[in-house]
């Protein structure tokens, strides 16, 4: 399937955009190179030189611009090459790429389609790491895998009570026996479900009492933004609501925030921050709510990179959409649709 | 060359397989799960979910049934799916393959083809590591070479004098300089030759003198099992036996027994199990011979898969056949025939 | 694009060629065996037997020749099989291609195309390492990049002011600020340039003095060999010679004599040795000269294998010519030249 470019790709934690550092990555295949530069302005370039089309990356940050440390030649941040070493002309299509950039929260995105449509108002919201309000850590993961088998994975909770029996799925088979509600949003969808009468564990335990109602809500939009927000009742709340969006705040909240860049065909980046109000945790918890969930995300990795090598050892071979599948049937159809647009 | 499917492959040594612990192998390319229930029964099906894919050899076993980990399906062991969670209809085609899989002496067994011509009756003869009357030790190893480079290799023990001139080869030029007798069996060739006047070594230098006469043979049955006794006699008993098999018992008999499977294209699984009659070894002496034979099977990996790297830098190149390779060249030829039969 | 065939191709260091151990190399992505037999003669042959295609590397030196050591077919230097365990007749086609070997100074070098055209007179002039009037010291590196992209970095010196900067770039930015005289040779070019005014550093700053002017020049022949002076002389030479070759001899000279050879079309190993007279360095300053040296190739290495990746990555994304590539240009012109010589 062809890429959708004409949106904004997560391409790393802000945080790990060091000043004067150019990063490498590969954003639906191609190459590209970030840097933040003396002023903390961030600028995209495509990652190979016009000259030996050796990687930018590689390369020294010189004020605003950029300089390929093979030969010597210096892009200033729109593309162009401003300087060539022991040469007066600087002929015309001496230009890489640019892609539009932005740092939003605490993602750093990226524009892959055409500059000219590149809205910042487009990016997802998301917490901030730093956020008061919050506790949050945060963590990345690569698989060997498209980006839509992560995608599935993620708008079909069900697989908590079976992949993830043991760490996120609480014991709850509820996860997969109860459908979530599902409505259309902006460029996704957006789900929510109770799952009423669940004994809490570990920490929880002590803070919650015996039992909570749990309402677990989540907008997933294209490429793979997974804005999840997890909220702990006392029991019976589930019943008051009469099944829907409780009124009241939660005894406890857990956030979850996601996203899923294509690297390759083959070659996925998870990004993942997890954790919970700053009243409702101490950073020790939070230190183990975290390990718990990165132990599930490999438990994920694990499952999805070996149904990868499954579908290519046998490319032809077809789903069986069961009514676990509202989700990641909804959303594809609608990457079908995002993908024949055309990106210009 | 395609694959030959009406036959048992070996899946693995039986006290490899656990209760209630799914095996993943793949036989012929194809993904197989295979394990031993509660009751001690085994299975064997396509190792692939119906629904997304997913491998059932990370699955959890039910009883007599597996379910698939990733969102929950369970299956019989006729490959039928018998639960969806959070649904009550069964699509008829919720079904993946299943294989006969038998355990004899001690390999399980796959049949990879049409499984109503699945014969139990036609899995080859060999020992059970259990016999009272062997002291045999098992072992195994994966190779990146086709089947039939291993295959080659076993129907021409020539390159005993070789390969194995310092392990297996005993310093005897006769392996390469005197050709066995060959004779046609049901899938494939019975070896024998006499190896005469031949000074043993080790342990078996003190217990059967200075020299010996040595009978060789072996079956080599289709895809790839090797069913070998090699007998010493006092010497002189090849020219009394007139060069045919002789009538006496041996002194010492060493037992090997191998199977080669096909994993897929470049990817082959060798099982091999060596020993002597209980009342001729010690169990350290068996360890002593066991480890020679793993260091010649090594010899033999490392001339094989330097021999595939070869023939697939340039695959048009030709074998030159010598009289080396009668072996080799009739099985090839029935394994050509083999081939050339319907699967149904 | 094809390969040259009709020329020298450096096989490794002569040291490396122990008496009776055969070594394996691909040149040209075709497999060879060379060795040194108890006679200290070399022999180069096809490095696969003709038998069953193993490799004739893993063989046994006898006297004169190399037997297999799979079934045993013994090969004499010309690659005629001269011996078939158990079998008389030796059939006339049982035979490997044979290439011409030469050693010359420290290179052992094989000719891939016409063996009648071989002319050991084409080979390149380069130093001998035991010359006493030298210290040299010699290594190799493989590279995962086709050889010429290596050619390309060594035919273009204006990169030491970039990827070298801290090492053999000497702080100085006329490498690429000025451009080298070039002057054709037979099947290479000739570079040559004035570095003046230059402060010399670590040992050489003691014995030389605060400024230098530095003559640098080499020749670059086909396939890669790069034969490199580079004379350290009294400041104001440059001047008075006219920016000409200077008269004098100077007062240090570095030695870098260096070749590239294709394994195969993403594969190249980069042969060379660093050093000056013998009168000029200690052998301890040897060391970190060539210390210096390797982590600069590593630079190298680093740069040219990115720039591979992405070349592979878009393979039809030209490179964009400055004034920087006169060298490399004109080199690739006449290796098309020589790729498009028949090779009979």
């Amino acid at each position: 399937m062809n890429y959708v470019r004409n949106t904004w790709y997560v391409a790393g934690w802000a945080q790990d955009f060091e000043l004067n550092k150019p990063v490498s990555i590969a954003i639906l295949g191609e190459p590209v190179v970030i840097w933040r530069n003396s002023e903390n302005a961030l600028a995209a370039l495509e990652n190979r030189c016009v000259h030996r089309l050796a990687p930018l990356s590689l390369g020294r940050c010189e004020g605003q611009k950029l300089r390929c440390m093979y030969h010597g030649l210096l892009y200033d941040r729109t593309g162009a090459v401003t300087e060539i070493p022991g040469q007066d002309l600087i002929p015309p299509n001496a230009k890489v790429r640019a892609y539009p950039v932005r740092e939003k929260h605490s993602w750093v995105w990226v524009w892959m389609g055409d500059a000219a449509k590149a809205d910042r108002a487009a990016i997802p919201p998301s917490l901030a790491l730093d956020d008061p309000g919050y506790r949050l850590k945060a963590g990345q993961l690569d698989y060997t895998a498209h980006y839509l088998l992560i995608d599935d994975n993620l708008l079909d909770l069900s697989h908590l009570s079976f992949a993830h029996e043991k760490t996120l799925g609480l014991d709850m088979p509820q996860w997969a026996d109860q459908r979530p509600r599902l409505a259309p949003i902006e460029r996704g969808l957006h789900f929510e479900r109770w799952l009423a009468d669940h004994p809490p564990r570990g920490f929880m335990k002590k803070t919650l009492g015996e039992r909570v109602d749990v309402f677990n809500r989540y907008d997933f939009v294209f490429p793979g933004i997974f804005l999840q927000r997890t909220g702990f009742y006392p029991p019976g709340t589930a019943q008051a609501s009469g099944g829907q969006a409780p009124e009241a705040a939660p005894l406890f909240w857990r956030i979850d925030e996601q996203a899923v860049t294509p690297i390759g065909p083959r070659a996925s980046r998870y990004f993942y921050a997890a954790g919970a109000r700053t009243d409702d945790i101490e950073p020790d918890r939070l230190e183990r709510l975290f390990a718990v969930t990165e132990v599930a995300f490999n438990e994920d990795k694990t499952l999805i990179e070996a149904q990868q090598k499954l579908i290519d050892l046998d490319p032809e071979r077809r789903m069986l959409p069961t009514s676990l599948d509202a989700g990641p049937t909804q959303f594809r159809k609608m990457v079908d649709g995002l993908a024949r647009q055309p990106a210009g």
